[in-house]
């Protein structure tokens, strides 16, 4: 089988954990990753001698911009320029600074290279925004395509998995954001909670995704770290979503951990833990919670919590759209079980 | 005029705040305050030789199980027993621990004293679940009321608020709840959100004071201490509640301040700092907060965001309490209306 | 008598409390404070008709650039340009942003008028960098002086009280930093120390006041609000201070309070609690608070813990440098006394 | 080789350490762990089939008292019980919740099994209280040995290193202590630095196991969970440390590493990111960090401050004393190398 080659522009929080996830896909190469600065991150890869995820060799290129000099200071080796890089590969998966991934398309459609952006991007950016159960096909061959951001890819999981029961009127959410990652010293709040302006813009999001319901809600950020909790009302067309329903279909997800407040997991600290006593590199983990004692019925409606762990969600999302824009697999069904299983996601089930 | 007589037990965080509540209503009479021991906000009181707001004496009486001597080192003046204090007084406002309001309860009716409960006890001690606005008038005459939470006092005042434009059938909420109060050291969360069991008691309390609404919610723990946040979702029983009508009405409220996130309100750490600039004892704000730009339409029904100050919120309704049980005013209008005037609510509109 | 005419320049955390300090000196007058835009400090003054501590009108005078229609549109009196409050004044107190104090010297310095800088401003603006009890005497009749830092100026506090004691040597310091006042959204740490460069400035600061000791120490961000702590380790030049002798001479002093954990200060933010429970105007406390039970020694060397009120300790102190600049008292001893009187500082010894 | 036969009592926190250091360990074996209830870090281990680190079967005992059905529920498979556990090994490191280690050491007596238990255990539990460096050959061949905390173990590395440099007189340190770890609901604190007593305990550990030193401290905690940090101060007996000596030994030292502010370590939870980055199992870190721009000199003394990873800090430590206990080592040198080795500490030198 000739493997899929991939690259990964920019190698920060999202990008680490798209060269990891891209280093499990057993139908696919890790060609490289690229960057600017020999930024901590890169530094811990040379400090394992640049191997990675699955004992994967990631080989780094540099960003238009970049000072070799700042990188032979560390001794970090350099297999070449970003085009070089985009000259090897099938397909690049962008996690650039917001905006950054607009200028590289430019490289992108000089070379004749797919990509996958990521959610700080302008839609404009991508023929189609993309959510790997929500409209797979509609990626299929594609060239360009943009995922949603951490919240929405989440939140659309369990609206699809519930849309997929009944189909869904409409939603209202609220979000509980965390307001940084671990290890962020450029944004935090302290001792306070901060309103965004609504509707949240994960609303609008899903509502490009599902065009058929109606969204809305209200984004609150919290001075925590380690995954945002959001609460959800969905109204169905007609009918009700009854809490045994919607539990049913959420323990049948593969990308859904249905948990409980009285086994232990009290809150998205627990699932942080959780994942890394799993022994999960970074501690990441790549499924959403939706606690089972968080399920109300609200009349016809159902409410529920999710948790999303911000920083992995969107990987397998972001598999799911190579194989789509590669055509790799046709079809929700076959496109998603493959990412799933070289994730390991469902192992639980 | 004849003041009416109040005494207050437990001079904790509701406690002091309900002691310099009765101190500013200029038709009541603070007699005395009772405790346990020599708390730090006892010596605080004792620091300023037992004078409080308004320039008022506090008297301080001791609990049964008190230790006097603990007192003297403090050199705490101490006017007398919880009895002596009860025989002195119209109406005993309870805001002991949870539990024990139940056990001092034996003493007022021995006494013939009323009473006006905290949230903590059970309802079963009270003749009425009371709020201010939502029953005025079924707290009129009665011997024993209990008051909502801080939650639901403050929900209660903004769904009655739209309940009086167009009759209210569901409500939903998610409470992002403040932890702990400041100088809190007994309870905290370090980096954690934390889950409770759905639905959450304020939305069952809701149901209790106003029957005809159907509620339920979520609430999530976080680690801040200036502010509950609950956003809501409110269904008509017909017609549509657009942005306009639910604003306006909420401007014209009294106990609720409409303020949005240009002007400088980010988050409930920006109404505690107001409050502070205002000069407002203990930094302390009687009215909720709703944000305008959190305001958002979801078909038919709205949404938005309400900041709680839960150290302070319930004690306008508390004094309706008193005004009800003691006949002062026989009606909503009459009673709120008289506690805005002496604690300066609404003096902004 | 005639009081002394005092003016504040920039009405946010410092400004605002320098104004309610100036209020309380009955032998000062607060001609007015001056500002650039109507800010929440403003809007909430506004909302209590002009009037601040003690029953103080506050005048608002607008600073060069400021837009009038804007404080219009909040209906907020003004009394005059910037220009008219210095031509009005004896003496301004400069509480602008960093580095615009230095532009406004040049105002003062055309108007003939005195001012007193806040820590913001570079050494270079003063005629005498001050602290109230470290040395007064070096700002008597001077025209320009800079007030310390918070951290600086409590910690001075607590070393001149020993050096007073027997000379000290060294000392070396470990700031615990709070990183964010309440109500702050502009800055923020969330789960995370931050570490600065050593040695700390405030190290560098006191060795400037206090030329004959020898300091150094480390400075380390915690995500709180509520006071920094400070840890000093004190070397005396020669015996040995011991814990009795240094309690007992903190004790003594008016600005500083001696408290246990046992009695219930168990951190920064009981005093917080303690200070809002004292009815003192924004919670804010103009003592610093010793932990008697934080004392130890070791060897000859004296070890102890400090809480600093940032947002308020630094105001007696410049109370004491309006009295020394204007020549109101000529030593340490009485400006400083004058001073805790009006401020009702040391009522509780 | 016949490796030695290592058990691990209780699976929490540190336990689950211990078992990921022993299966590290080439010359060891890890027989199994012993715990009462089925975690969530047990159903972890449950969920990737009992594999643990390196790839090795962690066997499950059950301890007394432990309801073999709960674990059934699970599907968890049981070894045994926890003297079944015990009759296989040849020494057991003890992690079980404080105090149980000394009714265990019971068991281990009667069976003649050796072993070592963690900080939360009275000393009198071991014939003696180890560190790896500082007192190694004090281990060799000892029946019961007791770790040092992890506060404290990071500490005495530090110390322990400019003690080999120029014998140290004196250590005065401030303890900015994480107050939970990350999952932690049971404890914590939210806006709130909180005062221990003082002097620490850790300072009194340090002198209990370099009686030559003369140590105190004070201890404050603070609302994070990633890492505490100390700032220490080092008088030498004679002579002085200068930074470059001190930062020229902690560099050689191969449990420590240096680091700056500038190269991006701001703080704690920078090394905890910088941990997962480096793909470390669970995000742990076996190294303290001194930041070599925290070093300063006071007269002949010196100050830095360490950042102690407090969930793994004392494995390393522990693996010292099973191989002093087992004499599979009999000097610091050899056995801190071993240790080293298989723990891949020191890789980045």
């Amino acid at each position: 089988m000739t493997k899929v080659k991939v690259g990964v522009a920019g190698y920060g929080t999202i990008g680490q954990r798209l060269a990891d996830g891209v280093a499990l896909q057993e139908d696919m190469e890790l060609v490289g990753i690229a960057d600017l600065v020999p930024s901590l991150s890169i530094r811990a890869l040379r400090e394992n001698d640049m191997i990675g995820a699955n004992n994967v060799k990631y080989d780094l290129y540099l960003v238009d911009g970049a000072d070799p000099a700042a990188f032979e200071k560390y001794d970090i080796p350099v297999a070449g320029s970003f085009e070089d890089l985009c000259q090897k590969v099938d397909i690049m998966l962008d996690s650039s600074p917001g905006g950054v991934g607009a200028k590289n398309k430019l490289i992108y459609e000089k070379l004749g290279v797919k990509a996958v952006f990521q959610g700080g991007e302008a839609n404009s950016v991508a023929d189609v925004f993309f959510h790997g159960y929500a409209n797979y096909e509609k990626g299929v061959g594609k060239d360009y395509l943009k995922l949603t951001s951490c919240n929405t890819t989440g939140l659309i999981r369990a609206v699809d998995c519930l849309d997929r029961l009944i189909p869904v009127e409409k939603v209202a959410i609220t979000i509980i954001r965390r307001v940084a990652d671990p290890g962020d010293y450029h944004r935090g709040l302290t001792n306070a909670l901060q309103m965004d302006k609504a509707p949240s813009h994960q609303a609008l999001d899903l509502m490009t995704i599902m065009p058929h319901i109606d969204a809305t809600g209200i984004l609150v950020h919290t001075p925590v770290t380690h995954g945002h909790i959001i609460t959800v009302l969905v109204t169905p067309k007609e009918g009700k979503i009854t809490k045994e329903l919607a539990i049913e279909a959420f323990r049948k997800h593969p990308r859904i951990r249905t948990v409980t407040i009285d086994e232990g997991f009290k809150g998205n600290a627990s699932l942080f833990k959780y994942a890394r006593d799993l022994g999960n590199r970074r501690g990441d983990m790549y499924e959403i919670a939706i606690w089972e004692d968080s399920v109300v019925e609200s009349g016809n409606d159902i409410m529920f919590a999710i948790n999303i762990p911000q920083e992995s969600v969107t990987i397998p999302e972001t598999m799911d759209a190579v194989r789509a824009a590669m055509k790799m697999q046709l079809t929700c069904e076959e496109g998603t079980a493959e990412t799933n299983k070289y994730l390991k996601i469902g192992r639980f089930k």
